[in-house]
């Protein structure tokens, strides 16, 4: 199936790689492929083998009756919402990271591709690449979503927990975001709030089915943080985060942007640096987490891509029950137990030392214990460890998730 | 839409009370209602409003043509599989949360679905609670996922906890996990891995596309680990965790479930007590992790609901772009800030000391800081805190999200 995308900056070229690179695994999950047939973008880029695809009309996109889906990843509410409306209205399903467009006119443009038997989709406008508008608008159906708690700006979250970690004031620390490319220059709009308050907007809206605009979302920015605040929370086992709190109860929701203490018992306080992480309250489910790269070229560009693929699927008309079956009965090509590869810590009889040192080589001593000998091992498959174990009179042994 | 939930145990209980209480809830998100018209067990529930719809025959399901979704909550590889392809066999949807079933006879039964019409589905039978098969098989279109580390057992999980915490042993650990109702009499398939082992055959299954059997997931449970192992792990800064972990790699996939060491850096590290995780490296998307409640009965039920709900959306055969919008034009019913509640840190300058304590009333007293007076609020509105704060000299105000 033929797509286009509609701006070709940061995410726009991350659409064009996510969907060039997964090419054949999209097409097999999704049952459909997808094929990049036009680029909208002002500028040029020579060299850049986008070039072939690369168009200045928009025309060429909404009259080529090929492309069905087309991704809106162009940023802003004047020509965004033109050629997204325009698209809708041509039976073009629209897939968007634009969250600005999704919170002030994502009613309408939902109404008009009802209207026009196509889809209206924007998994990417909030939390970058955390899957969490598609579970909450399909796999939460049985439960009453009680509140969502929310970590929703990585720039925020970046300076927020620079300030608890180095006991940075909010200047410096803002200064060390913008260096590292956390922070745009202008950064009113991440430090304000307002990137949150738009993405609560939306989140607000799905969760009550209702509209919640902007301007019902209360908002505080984090710049009147002080290290001083951070004293202080530290005393209270707390971190500060910039929480999205949206309380569903009675029929009415309340919905907020602002600075909170989150104490360490609270799952949101791990969540450090550009991630970004939503905890959902469900009368049913309880608490669960969504956690994951709340920006990015990639992590955007693949949930941009997801709504594609889904799009895609829908526009041809493939039912649900005619989707690709999660598994086909043919085996999978599984790689013998032998080969396995880890790390591993070994702890061996103090007699055994020199024995183990001799057959593992590569090795990393853990403070001892009396009596024993322990230690790391570095990577190998199962059937290198079988061998060097050999003789040894092991006490335990247990894989490891890192490598040093 | 009728539905009919086959086993009256812990689960099917919680999918009835589920469905009654969010009635009104399901119907308005999934556009389609649901009516449980029976429930089929061989006991006999006297008293329970259960009464009106109970069966001890399947033919008063299977037979009944209104009836096009059910939930098979049985357990067990016998009676749920002839009733589950029965079922299949006539039409009918069939949710599940029987990991041992779609783990050894899921391919077969998605196969007959297809044929019939109908889906097969098992949210349930992976995670508890936590949308996990869902969103691998919607949201993550666009990645291809290299691997997946997972703590998928909440047994195994609350007493490597307890080791972890109370430096306890493994034998002292399970008896505590068995008072406390997280253990079985008999814990054999929690702790030797086996209920591990068949989730993770589901998961690389649908990672991989292809079948990957319990007999290729190597197995190690945790009935050897002893506390000195974990006082290894903390000189490492690291716990020890079963983990479920799926490699795929040039073609091939590995998958095995055993104890690994999870050092404080990963995200698993945090995953406490009886609660689940899954952590998916995709290529696009990075790290994203999903975390929750792994069983129980609101949680599982929570998860066999959401698959009925999809179930029953297709059996109604609305199509995706006849799905209910993500929100209406019709403003939400919002609170108005003035009736915000929440408890905040408050920081004033030393000489309000007095006037706080008055216009606060109820307040807690945080360790002091030089020329300032810091306290708590009780959990108070916006109004009230206005009210409060009138006239004071506050340095800063910052709201918590816990109440002590």
């Amino acid at each position: 199936m033929k797509v286009a995308i509609l701006g070709y900056g940061t995410v726009g070229s991350g659409v064009y790689e996510v969907i060039n690179t997964n090419k054949e695994i999209i097409a097999k999950k999704a049952g459909v492929g997808l094929e990049v047939a036009h680029v909208l973008d002002l500028r040029d880029f020579p060299g850049d083998p986008v070039e072939k695809v690369l168009t200045h009309d928009i025309n060429d996109i909404l009259n080529d009756p090929e492309v069905k889906v087309v991704a809106e990843v162009m940023g802003g509410v004047g020509a965004a919402l033109r050629f997204t409306r325009a698209a809708l209205e041509a039976g073009k399903s629209v897939c968007t990271s634009n969250k600005e467009l999704v919170a002030t006119h994502g009613c309408e443009l939902m109404k008009v591709a009802l209207e026009h038997g196509c889809r209206y989709l924007f998994e990417a406008s909030v939390g970058g690449g955390i899957p969490l508008i598609r579970p909450i608008m399909t796999a939460l159906h049985g439960d009453d979503i009680v509140h969502m708690k929310s970590i929703l700006n990585g720039t925020t979250n970046y300076i927020l927990t620079r300030m608890s970690e180095a006991g940075a004031g909010f200047e410096e620390s803002l200064l060390e975001a913008q260096q590292k490319g956390y922070a745009e220059a202008d950064p009113t709009a991440d430090i304000e709030g307002h990137d949150a308050m738009r993405k609560t907007s939306i989140l607000a809206s799905i969760l009550e089915g209702k509209y919640v605009s902007c301007e019902n979302v209360h908002t505080e920015g984090i710049s009147a943080v002080t290290a001083a605040d951070f004293k202080y929370a530290r005393k209270l086992h707390a971190g500060v985060k910039l929480l999205s709190v949206i309380t569903r109860e009675n029929g009415r929701v309340s919905a907020m942007v602002a600075p909170f203490l989150v104490r360490e018992d609270n799952e949101l306080y791990g969540v450090k640096g550009v991630k970004n992480a939503s905890l959902i309250c469900g009368n049913a489910v309880g608490d669960i987490m969504f956690y994951g790269s709340g920006a990015g070229k990639l992590p955007t560009a693949s949930a941009v891509v997801a709504d594609m693929a889904e799009a895609a699927q829908c526009m041809a008309e493939m039912s649900a029950a005619k989707q690709v079956p999660a598994w086909t009965e043919e085996p999978a090509d599984v790689v013998p137990f032998d080969e396995y590869k880890s790390a591993s810590l070994v702890r061996v009889e103090a007699a055994d030392e020199q024995a183990a040192r001799k057959s593992f080589k590569e090795i990393r001593e853990v403070a001892p214990s009396e009596g024993e000998f322990a230690f790391l091992t570095s990577v190998m498959t199962e059937k290198d460890y079988v061998k060097a174990a050999e003789g040894l009179n092991i006490i335990s042994r247990i894989r490891t998730d890192f490598v040093d």
